[in-house]
């Protein structure tokens, strides 16, 4: 048995635990399939002896993934994954509750790198990601801390795109299981999370109205169609930019115009970027836009609209309002840039709503039960998650709801096993 | 010519000015009407010599208002028209703009009501009402002011079911505008305003989902109506209650499901009230609602929800987050109570959206200069917007928009005029 | 007490009757208005000793109006108001059940006016209209029918202009309710009526799909909103072109594209017009449509697409399939007119549904009965319906729905008739 | 080389090809992305000398699928799907143009299976099948003749469920492509086809209004997502019932009412059946539905709603409109069952748009080149449909749209494959 990890947490401010309290626990009251697999787990301790390391958008809920892995006898270390998302006082009230926590909001580019390596060097025998910083710094700059590693999970669409790459290439060295392609994730988390916090976030940081408007939504993923649903849904005029043809075709039918982003960037009023892909909001589209612009993005890194091309452009900056950035360009128009290109709906708000998190969160801990089980048998592999974990979930969130839905009678299976009449 | 007002502003703390003028710098960005309309008055400083007094929620749109009238050329003294909508840092930029301001965030009752009388007593030629105080109080407490005042507009549904009452009972001493009545106001700021704002409030003081959810939405007027299609945009079931029936067949052929209210409080997951009525949710129905529902109001007064009652039952009751109250009832169920029953959109938000504010301001500008115009014509009477300013508040807002529309051929007047085919 | 009218029935062919009852049947079972009102004057008789003479569209949900107004006990007598809405095999079980009718499908140009005269040689005493035919053939060409005429209902946004016109011109000889403007008509009738039935005809018509389609609605009034509402949630793009200001700003509002109609042309994959006017589509538009447009009305006369220019302009016109008709362009284009330009809904399909019938003609009936008594008192004007009716109306429809609303309390109805707090 | 058949096509009447002709050519100007893909085909023949037997609905889109395989040199047999689908004047059209078709609507039973019979008689190289019924036959009745089949694609959800059973059990003597789990067919097809076309086909039938109804969508697949899409798109309440609780949910975040069906027949309006089971609306749920309840069945088999047990609980039945039969059950109340039960679109309408069915055709016609050139390499499995055909599809669809869209830029393609940001 290995030594227990005795690090200290690094956080901004103890004195704010208090107030993140409070967030957490009207957090976890809208939580109740975590809270379901927390009763369970409290009993059985299935995580007694283990280290488990997580990178995620540290915020109230995220805070009760932890303290019920934390519940399930494990020992939890915790950093931020992405510098502006950090909520100070969760961080503080989870660092109190015997957590280590190492995050701050707004840290240095150093600081941020640091915390991640903090996390890492606590040795965890398992690893929550997101976006996929904690793996690819255990791979490529500490491989020596890989054979405690028995494997882990990623949340997000860039982290499985990361992932699987290195599975091409044949240089992942664990399993990984990619939460993200889950049915209880994508439909849920993906489209009626990213699909309203954006706009929660878009609204509370602009304080302008949505109906009317035209809204570009860069990409046609289950993102980029919760965001469109949604748009649509507070009286926008939608238009959608794709690469994929299928997906454009169901933009097209779904009642959107699609087009190409040279023409889009002249049509649009507000662009949320939702691709996992970098400058699809380029240097050469700042040019045709109209004044006055708004653009955010929803996707993992802040690399989907290139900012560094439109700072290079613009003759001026200033923050006009908290969350906003407007740049002026030579001709005089003014293009507004929100959260400096980070996810709008974790920067500006506080992230997808509890309910939401409640699934996806539930699915994590199911799957890093199940990497705990059968590391061996997984191999270096990125897995899907097991159809009974993704269904066990939605059982859970249809009993937490009161929701009852039907059963196959005997002679309706024989039906469906059947191919004669 | 009457002597000049010198009083003294009143606000909470003059250093927050820049952060003040910065929102109120946004917020003009986004009201082109108004400022086509201040173009015009700055040259003709058609209030040159006049007093008006307003009494409207202090944020940023409205201080753009009260710019645009001193610019007009008069002397503009304001008051908050709702003790928790007053932003502090804003009324310090107005103050210091050369508007005389009376208004603080959370002012007690006495302070309140005394900030309202100090408006009244810079002596107003003219008033700019929202809910009915300034006028009430000048008829019930200052009659000896009412001689200066030639007449007014009211911004409300509740303001003007309080003017046409005072109408019906011949108390009402001066003209009054329905501004709330015009098309340009109800069919915008209450439907697209009131719904998007009322949800933007909600998400931010929750961090929930609601798509998925029950929401009832308490009265079918355009409020309501805003508040329905928002909700049912943002994925909930939607229940309506009413008294009218006219209205209650509407929403249920909008595919809404409308029941009474004693049946309501059992279904739904959220409450928002739209009534301008009073305990529309009262004791009866507390005793029935599902443990965990959210209770917020969009009307004009905290009365809709008969929170005195709330408190009676209630055997606990704390803060659980920002602008969310919790209330523990005896059998253990929690109700939460949104920003103490006040505007939910206004006290956990900034309002409705500077757009849709331009358009009911440009109304509210134009209608004074009517009132100004006109006040001896008029009488002492509740008058509907002259249709030619409801309309020209729509061409206005189309050239803004570089909307372009057709007109009538000749042939196609002739057509419409006559009835022999 | 004046003689019976004994005139018989001229219809197409008598042998039709028991599929045209078949049909009467499937829509009374849906028209509990009615027939709740059908119950009342089975005893009270309230018509007895009356002649009514009716203009509408003579199908299924009409001719059970025409036998409500019998079993009242008036003498019926009925023509189309359209040539080609008119179905025989309903005319003829009408017929066969006591009331006159004179009316076919697709009638010569004279039969259809020889038979709207003959239902005025009836001698009315009161009169329904659709469109305004028999009212102003009454006035223009056969006055000395004038007398005996007390008054009567009219159905239409077309006709109301036309009887507000006489009205101006004081050349109106007669009372008559504008049954349009009731909002249990138009919210309902105008917008869920032919926004559903004018889709049903189109789909029926061309067995193509509405989603990813560009769809131009003419004319954002009751009905233009309707057949708006119904192509988005059919998934189509909608662009709405207007001469309102006002309006358009809402259309804009509402999420779809307003332009002129010089643009929309060029936009638009299928054209609805709903405007009441005339011309809306011109010669000068049908050169810059696209290959394969569709075009259809819903407005009451088929004038609103100039169809006399558009044969001018084309090359060649064939049927292509029932309702469609083809004209080929000198540069190869085919142009699809509908219906021939006539309304839609009622051409290629069977008209509104019947349970937005029911409202119409409970407002109908309860409007000829007030003015049957009230005649004098309202003179030769154009009369709105009077609220408690239009009140009365929903009021019988929430009760066929089983939906329960609420009272206001005593105390709420002070609150609301007073202005001090 | 084999003999070529010349066997004599069997239809109800040929004179009534002309009119079958025209419905082909509309349909036809619909079918952009077949059209092209015969332009290829006519100047290549890649079916020269290969014999094609198609069981699917055999109407007027289908008829240009069949004339698109002719072009490409095939020897074509055709019969139809469903006993009702079937209309006599394409299939006339057909037979008249070089397909031989055996196919008549409402056939005996006897006739049906002769006819399926004959299709398999012409000793085809390869199958296009809907439902199942032409393989099924082939294997269980006629495996002399599978020898000279090289294989075949299968158009529907309970063709491949059926598949897939064969698949299981080993009896699946030949490769079969599963053209409906191809994102071009469900995603577009199913959803939007069905979805819209349902519609068309009840509204038609019954002419009655869907505001305000509550429909009950059974199966929340993607044929019951189309149909509950639209139904909210015409202003109904939804309720969904499922027996997958990752659907459930679904349908209870997309703002439904999810319950069990036992609960749900006591609240529908309207009851539609999308599952491919049979018996999901049942002898125990006729007792508690609402008199007057319309049933309709979207399923391809004509036992998802259990007629024969509706039958046996009748005390009478009758039709009174077509395509709907009244039940009256012992209470008195009436329920109402479209079309028999069988595929309401199909029977009542014309079926699924043009526009879907040239996306899925356009499947089929490359799915069964695949197979024509893979199928020693497939072999006796049931193949998903290879991603390249399936991207084709959507581009030839763009294309015939006119609709472009963006590139990867080389950049961007490097940052999606590597793991190092």
């Amino acid at each position: 048995m290995h030594m227990s990890s005795t690090m200290d947490s690094v956080v901004r401010d103890m004195s704010l635990a208090p107030q993140g309290r409070l967030k957490m626990d009207w957090a976890r009251q809208h939580m109740p399939v975590l809270n379901r697999i927390r009763e369970m787990f409290i009993a059985e301790k299935p995580l007694a002896g283990q280290r488990v390391a997580i990178s995620l958008h540290l915020e109230a809920k995220t805070a009760c993934l932890a303290e019920l892995l934390r519940d399930a006898g494990a020992q939890v270390a915790i950093t931020g994954s992405n510098p502006l998302s950090t909520k100070d006082d969760v961080a503080a009230a989870l660092a109190e509750s015997g957590v280590t926590v190492f995050a701050k909001y707004h840290p240095t580019p150093e600081e941020y790198d640091e915390h991640l390596m903090m996390t890492l060097e606590t040795r965890p025998d398992l690893i929550i990601d997101d976006g996929g910083d904690l793996v690819s710094i255990l791979h490529s700059e500490r491989p020596d801390l890989m054979e405690q590693v028995k494997g882990g999970c990623e949340e997000t669409t860039t982290g499985i795109l990361r992932l699987r790459a290195m599975e091409r290439s044949k240089e992942l060295k664990l399993p990984m299981i990619a939460v993200n392609d889950a049915y209880s994730k994508f439909l849920f988390d993906n489209r009626y999370g990213t699909g309203q916090s954006v706009w929660d976030g878009i609204n509370k940081a602009t304080n302008l109205v949505v109906a009317g408007k035209t809204v570009v939504v860069v990409g046609y993923g289950w993102c980029g169609r919760g965001v469109a649903m949604r748009a649509e849904g507070l009286g926008a005029r939608v238009v959608v930019t794709e690469v994929d043809p299928i997906k454009a075709t169901e933009a097209h039918m779904d009642g959107y115009t699609v087009m190409p982003m040279s023409e889009a960037v002249q049509a649009g009023d507000v662009f949320v970027t939702t691709t996992g892909n970098k400058k699809v909001i380029s240097g050469k589209h700042f040019d045709r836009m109209k004044d006055g612009v708004l653009m955010a993005n929803a996707g993992h890194f802040d690399v989907e609209i290139d900012k560094v091309s439109l700072e290079d452009m613009a003759v001026n900056k200033r923050v006009v309002r908290k969350d906003i950035t407007e740049y002026e360009m030579e001709d005089g128009r003014k293009l507004h840039l929100l959260c400096d290109g980070r996810l709008v709906n974790l920067v500006a708000g506080d992230g997808h709503p509890a309910e939401i998190m409640d699934m996806t969160f539930a699915l994590q801990t199911l799957c890093l039960m199940y990497v705990n089980e059968n590391h061996d048998r997984i191999g270096r592999h990125v897995l899907d998650v097991p159809y009974h974990i993704d269904e066990q979930v939605a059982i859970y969130k249809l009993e937490s709801l009161g929701i009852q839905i039907d059963d196959l009678t005997k002679e309706q299976e024989e039906y469906l096993a059947s191919w004669r009449l």
